[in-house]
């Protein structure tokens, strides 16, 4: 595996790459890698010839008082595991490289952004649109593999995609979870012995939604309270929201009426972790 | 010179002609061509292989109370220019291709904008970056041919194509004037016969403004009370904007202490005309 630090090479890589008729699969990271990513590197190597994992912290997608200082490194860790994958390239810039001391432009998608955690983080999708266009600027893949856990994340670089005519066929994986349901996350390092065992109760909530609207439940409201019922149980969590959104645009539902996302974002001390479900009515 | 509507069939074919190892060469306008744009044209065919060259009236660049629906429009006579000069490719999507009707994201290039022609047209750049990116992405060009006279913008997509890794190499070609130096612009259309006989006023006041500083004033504000003066001679010129801005970043000066450009931006009735000299000290 070549280890990329400069942006103007990987993108001399890259069209050499597409010049040779090589079709590109790309994994944009923030590093700390564990099965979730795996899977998506995993998938690359199915559909592409040669795979590229872009490890980057991107500073401007987290707010001013996150977690951007504190956010899990290990970036000999995460070589070793992408070399067991045979990932041919591992694009690892520095800040500077990426955003210059006259940096100035960035990129927005309106409407998609405005609820779920577009809501509690306002700057944060513009912040992943903004890297992640430059990214595929750079790194001009035929393939993006993303995880659904993200699931705003993935409609919203779906959204961008098409609207700015980018090159690459954007694929969604599943989300991967440890053996008790938790949604795999470099946030999960934050949590305490006594948080991780409860942690899986955010899947565990979000599966009795689904539960309930499959047994014919329609309204948002009432399927919101049970779920919030049973995270309410443990005192350690925080909701910073439960919704009920349209697969077809990511806009709130009252009355259930087509397939649905129940997605959450819950705060476990500072560790702020999201999970969705998709239920297909 | 094949004419191609749909966005991706022109970039599929810029990715053949990509894979094929031909140099793109790409001059973006928004047609009623004249022989600024036929020069950009003349410079794209002596650095590339193949030219491309887009007509779209783009409307994201328009305010609402401009003259989007007036601007002129001859495809026709358009065409028969572009052939004269061998153009390979005339890429003239509909606006319904270019912003389907779920169409949500935008690219702003900050500060850079703010003031000039930002001004007086706040939503004016984010329309003309979001257009350029797009293109570019469609047409992945190697080099992007601009006009000085649209300065700002020249500044603005620099900016943008850095701050994105965009592809394109972007080059920027002097102003063509009419022999009595009125700067060519497809807007010079709606001039009346008397508009047009004192518009090269504002190419002459601009270098007034030129001579008064290789002569030795360093005072921007006198400078411009000149300029001011020598186009207020004439009743029908309405001043928007005439200012003296460092070349290094486009923003104000006060005392001029390095290269500089003097820009203007005049109304003749419904023709908002804008011009600029570059001063090298």
């Amino acid at each position: 595996m070549k280890i990329i630090k400069n942006t103007k090479e990987m993108q001399d890589i890259s069209l050499r790459l597409r010049a040779e008729g090589k079709k590109i699969g790309f994994v944009p990271t923030m590093g700390y890698l564990h099965d979730g990513h795996l899977s998506l590197v995993k998938r690359s190597k199915e559909l592409a010839d040669i795979t590229v994992v872009s490890i980057f912290v991107n500073p401007t997608q987290f707010g001013v008082n996150e977690d951007l200082d504190s956010y899990p490194r290990d970036l000999e860790g995460d070589c070793t595991r992408l070399e067991k994958f045979d990932v041919d390239y591992l694009f690892n810039p520095d800040a500077e490289d990426i955003y210059p001391a006259n940096y100035h432009t960035y990129v927005e998608v309106e409407t998609l952004t405005e609820n779920l955690c577009g809501r509690s983080r306002p700057t944060h999708f513009r912040g992943v649109t903004t890297i992640v266009s430059k990214l595929f600027n750079i790194v001009l893949p035929h393939y993006a593999i993303f995880g659904q856990k993200d699931v705003q994340q993935c409609y919203v670089i779906k959204r961008m995609t098409e609207d700015l005519n980018l090159l690459p066929q954007i694929i969604i994986n599943p989300t991967v979870r440890e053996n008790d349901g938790l949604a795999m996350s470099s946030r999960n390092k934050y949590l305490t012995k006594e948080e991780r065992i409860i942690a899986p109760a955010i899947y565990q909530s979000l599966n009795t939604g689904k539960e309930i609207i499959l047994k014919g439940e329609r309204n948002a409201d009432k399927i919101v309270a049970v779920i919030t019922a049973t995270l309410e149980k443990y005192l350690l969590f925080r909701i910073d929201y439960i919704d009920i959104v349209d697969t077809k645009n990511l806009q709130k539902v009252n009355e259930i009426t087509g397939d649905v996302i129940i997605a959450a974002a819950v705060f476990l001390s500072k560790a702020r972790l999201i999970d969705n479900v998709i239920v297909k009515i």
